[in-house]
């Protein structure tokens, strides 16, 4: 459906109101990659951030039974980081899209421009027509007053017949002017009718690349944000993982501090081989003797 | 299950493993409140850029087509820009929280400082025997040497009686050491088993409170991840939602391009009313005068 004809209002400046529009589309085209640009601009801060978050992460204090839990942080982080820094990335392609379609466009206006000359001499010439009509208009509208005037007064004969002739005259050149201005203006209106059609064809055409680019921009922040959900739910589950038992029995296992009750060492152990008999006493228990119980030299099970 | 005791090596120091570990868990909350700090401040950096690219999103040209597609960005950008400034103010909260919980911890490790004396004098009391039974093992073991170096030489019986009671009575003091060794351990290690049931109590307690902060910052996360991507939703909603044809429209229409077709203006529109006859002619379309024809008086349709 056409709906690009021209301006009504004062100089047909229907012709320039399209053409600039058109020209226009590529101030949008380069806002648009600016606007990406800043867009990829946050996501790299972003991403340098998570990284940094990362670090401290890694950081954290080895001590302690919370320490494994900093792992977590550290590799969530750096997943965030990875995620943003590929969205920075999708919006450095997509730059470039953006700057190869405005190259493009540069090209069919340059090309447009040649091919509207027509149209742009057929709204000149109705310039000049218009300005003729307003004139004549004029002329023939002052020559009617005064025959009416002059009829109202009551003028003589001869007078009257001479203003009736006047305004005939100029009737007739009023006449003349409006099928000038006529004929110009139907040239305009075919050409101005075909590139109005033209400047819309344009238009949709940019319109249509826009928001595929704009597409791709919400394609790309969507995927990260999939992405980003994955590493959230993944730090999540590995959170609930370690259990506090799991904590706990890590940091005794690396410190060592023993899985079974230690048995305290009886005096037998001593004696046995030396004393045959007498002192010798029983207990439940043996309290041991760091550095000699047997169960120092067992290995760490780990 | 009790898996804290005391550790397997020099000098007892489990009692010291156990009571570090609990202090580092205070360098845990601080570390958590840092970690926590630091993607709040994060976030609020990537709040502000949000905002800042809503503020070029407005600014974006106001001429041509595309310009209501500006207005789409600015407002996913703002409400970008407000998800990540909550989830900065969720973050400060939650490091209250955290400062907080720090606060109760440090006085729970006061407390339990103070309980744990008993513990820590039995540390020394089997810290001191230790040493002493070592110096009576050593003493008993070169007596036995010495009587069994003399028994091989055979020496006389009189020296052997001497190095046998000199043995025995060695045997007998070691044994009262170890007696008294196994009475001051007894004693270590009922309290040391009282003293790791109540660390273990404590790390349970600090991890479970740990595991809970970090589940509220897991939330909340969550919960920013869920709304910005309903932002994203919106965003592409709305960007499909504007049809082309809608731009051109309200182009159209802002511009007062024209809905139909203009009709070009005859003659006869300023004949009609001064000259009775003749001159007279009928086109089917009439050129339109600009700043003349009816239309121009017709309030623009928007």
């Amino acid at each position: 459906k056409t709906v690009f004809y021209f301006v009504s209002g004062e100089k047909n400046a229907g012709f320039d109101l399209l053409y600039h529009n058109m020209k226009h589309g590529q101030i949008a085209t380069k806002e648009l990659a600016e606007f990406v640009r800043e867009r990829a601009a946050i996501e790299e801060t972003y991403s340098k951030s998570m990284s940094k978050l990362a670090k401290m992460a890694s950081n954290g204090s080895p001590l302690g039974t919370f320490a494994p839990m900093w792992d977590l942080f550290r590799v969530s982080s750096d997943k965030l980081a990875l995620c943003h820094l590929e969205l920075m990335r999708k919006m450095n392609d997509l730059i470039r899209d953006i700057n190869k379609y405005g190259d493009e466009q540069v090209k069919v206006h340059r090309k447009t421009k040649e091919e509207q000359v027509g149209t742009l001499d057929a709204v000149q010439a109705v310039q000049v027509q218009s300005g003729h009509l307003q004139k004549f208009r004029e002329g023939y509208h002052a020559k009617c007053i005064e025959l009416d005037r002059l009829r109202k007064e009551g003028a003589p004969q001869k007078e009257l017949e001479k203003a009736e002739m006047k305004s005939k005259k100029s009737a007739e050149s009023f006449a003349v002017c409006i099928e000038k201005y006529n004929r110009v203006g139907g040239d305009f209106e075919q050409k101005m009718s075909e590139s109005a059609q033209k400047f819309q064809d344009i238009e949709e055409a940019h319109l249509r690349q826009m928001k595929q680019l704009i597409k791709g921009y919400s394609h790309s922040i969507e995927d990260t944000h999939v992405q980003v959900g994955q590493v959230h739910e993944e730090f999540k589950q590995n959170v609930e993982n370690i259990g506090i038992d799991n904590l706990i029995q890590r940091f005794a296992e690396q410190k060592g501090t023993g899985k079974d009750k230690p048995a305290l060492v009886g005096f037998e152990e001593y004696m046995t081989a030396l004393v045959p008999e007498g002192s010798k006493k029983s207990r439940g228990k043996a309290f041991r003797i760091p550095g000699l119980g047997k169960r120092d030299k067992e290995p760490d099970s780990t």
